[in-house]
């Protein structure tokens, strides 16, 4: 804080414009702070319904709001669009791709990327699904196999391009393969003429015993018949022993086994953002295994008064010991928690409260009118538990207009099976860049 | 025809999904022939709503309709995504990247792409508009230049950066330079903290004595001043001579000047897809200045009996002895025109009138609620010809769920000023791309 002028109000720099730092901006509105976003995006992503752009239900802008839009009339917030690059905590510096800010405050929720635990060479055949950039290419990957498959004679060619494989049973993973059910099985049905779409073969692999494995027992088994209805092979206690051009290789229960595919989706780990090295470098601390930033109770780095790390990228221990889970609900309370913790600092305050997380519940999609949820100590499964997830997804979207949007696109979608994004778009080529 | 083997339906292949062929294919339902579209995109595209996208004020997937869900009812039409690299009309086959095809009757309505008149160096800097990656990329650079402006000290190299050229003052070119306006006097009004996005500069550049010069001389005043009070800075009888990567030169009526910019965006000329040239070649024949293929007044190329080329790419003369211009309604006629005239050559009967072109009259928007109209020999200009054009262009899009949306983001934008598209997506990075 020595570097701060007198007189002039502290600068407040938060690095991610996610469910976490965009919460703490707005927070510190009243605060007598003025705050800098930076992100190399100029969007917020509503990252709960990616699955939903990856398999055409929706539109990028469907669930990205400009950041400029949702923070335009806060006045004592700015927003910069910029790549980070570096920190210096004893400089209170942080540094971009083309330039450098200066900070009293700062907080890091620069979120994850996937993790190939290791085998990053095969994410060219198996990306992940994080980015909207993702989302288009695995919805132009999905949408092309069956048009390749259409023209296809070879019918064990054919048979690898209609053969979809989702690697991680977790929510985003359950989500997809539901949602390549509903398009194999509705949308395309009457699309193609030398193909039946119908004759898909969609697998769910989970190294774990169950799918969903962070709900309770009896969820898990009724969310992996659903999902078993649905026409979906799940392969539980099955890990990717490795991904090639057209081959999945596989171990389970009962053995080795290659699965002949063009399309895999990676929906199996997280790490944290790889800037977490660089702010771990300058703060001197250690990542934990999954490349997150370790903080205190109060979402600080030890050592650092004025340094915070909230989101996907921090290592938060939960109640019960164990970091908790990369959900949104974590970030935007951990955001809120850090805009207090900097007023109550800058007036002066005892210490704060240590951050505890109030866990609401979590709830997840099985395809078509199907969920599974868990609120408190209480549990729903189908129809009900879709309608909560439907409800409770519309109201956190940040914008009004995209919620409506969102809600005819879905009850359009609900009506006639269709999902009208459906379009393969190509990057342009090289020649037309500028 | 010799080579249509007797009791199997005469094989109709249509190259390219846009109006002209999508007419085609839906008007050969009930005649007793084989169709096949092929097109090297799985969706039939809007055009005339591309500049929304190109702005923020629409999705893709609002203007972009998969040609198999609109065709999916159509038991005697397969849709094929391929891209056509060669005719030959000697053999009736057509050569696709990857295969080959045999017709009975061909119909080539491949479209048309943007014409630099000899310049395809300035491509990279003064991107065009027909397809949707061009409109991403025409967004993303757009919504980039506020951002690097909001960040740049230099008063030059800001001002370079929120200053843009449309170049071309047809209707696309009115028609972006008029949303162009609206983003910068509107939209980002309260977006930036260290511009003003109201200081961007905006001018269309057009080589004629007026901008909109098809319409007749009273309309196109109107329209120039509607044009200039929205603060566009007209430029008539100004030539581009150079595009160069921050400068456009210009040579005009007083002379020689060069503009420090770093956002050009074309819409002066279009030529023929260069698929025309390949046909050119195995008919023996000549293709005009423009790049199009010349047709009979049955639309065929001269010669064959049993091709046809219809929209954008035909060279097909009008009453006035000019060829028809290339719009919408004239590929739609000729589309309904060819359909007919193979069914009456299959059933054997006289030779079918020649094409006529009704023309419904055309229109124009100018930004916000304004835009000009010429129906038969009557003209309306402003709040009116804009009603007419929201209604005619929402009764012409395809699907009914995109006109729903599309009104419903309209009255949105209207009410708000608001342009919720406005993501600025990066190609995504080869690492990542398999």
């Amino acid at each position: 804080m020595d570097k701060h002028v007198q007189g002039t109000p502290p600068r407040v720099v938060i690095v991610g414009g996610g469910f976490g730092g965009l919460e703490t901006a707005k927070r510190l509105k009243r605060s007598g702070v003025q705050v800098t976003l930076v992100d190399k995006r100029n969007y917020h992503l509503f990252q709960p319904l990616l699955y939903q752009v990856a398999t055409g239900g929706l539109s990028p802008a469907n669930i990205a709001t400009p950041l400029r839009s949702i923070l335009r009339r806060q006045k004592n917030c700015q927003v910069i669009m910029a790549e980070v690059v570096d920190f210096d905590v004893a400089q209170q510096k942080l540094y971009l791709a083309d330039g450098q800010i200066d900070y009293d405050f700062l907080i890091v929720s620069a979120g994850a990327t996937h993790s190939y635990f290791g085998n990053d060479a095969w994410e060219p055949m198996a990306p992940g699904l994080k980015t909207l950039q993702d989302a288009t290419e695995i919805r132009r990957r999905i949408y092309s196999a069956f048009e390749a498959a259409e023209r296809e004679l070879d019918p064990a060619r054919r048979e690898a391009l209609m053969t979809f494989v989702v690697v991680g049973g977790g929510p985003t993973g359950v989500e997809l393969a539901g949602a390549l059910a509903e398009i194999a099985g509705h949308t395309l049905k009457h699309d193609f003429r030398q193909i039946n779409p119908q004759d898909a073969k969609i697998l769910l692999v989970e190294a774990a015993e169950h799918v969903l494995a962070h709900y309770p027992a009896e969820l898990c088994s009724r969310a992996e018949a659903k999902i078993r209805s649905l026409g979906i092979q799940v392969l539980t206690q099955t890990k990717v022993t490795d991904v090639r051009p057209e081959q999945v290789h596989l171990s389970g229960p009962t053995g080795e086994s290659v699965i002949a595919t063009q399309n895999v989706v990676w929906a199996a780990g997280v790490r944290g953002n790889p800037l977490g090295q660089k702010l771990a470098q300058t703060c001197q601390v250690e990542l934990d295994r999954a490349g997150r930033v370790p903080v205190s109770a109060s979402l600080r780095v030890e050592g650092q008064e004025n340094v915070f790390v909230i989101g996907d990228l921090a290592n938060c221990p939960g109640p019960n010991g164990r970091p908790l889970p990369g959900l949104a609900p974590v970030a935007i309370q951990q955001g809120r928690y850090v805009a207090n913790a900097i007023a109550s600092q800058i007036a002066g305050k005892a210490v704060s409260e240590p951050f505890s997380y109030y866990d609401r519940g979590s709830m997840a999609t099985i395809g078509r009118a199907a969920a599974v949820a868990q609120i408190g100590k209480r549990q729903f499964c189908g129809l009900l538990a879709w309608i909560m997830w439907l409800t409770i997804h519309l109201m956190l979207i940040v914008q009004f207009q995209n919620r409506v949007l969102i809600l005819m696109q879905w009850a359009w979608n609900y009506i006639t099976f269709n999902r009208s994004a459906r379009l393969i778009i190509e990057d342009r080529t090289p020649k037309t860049s500028g």
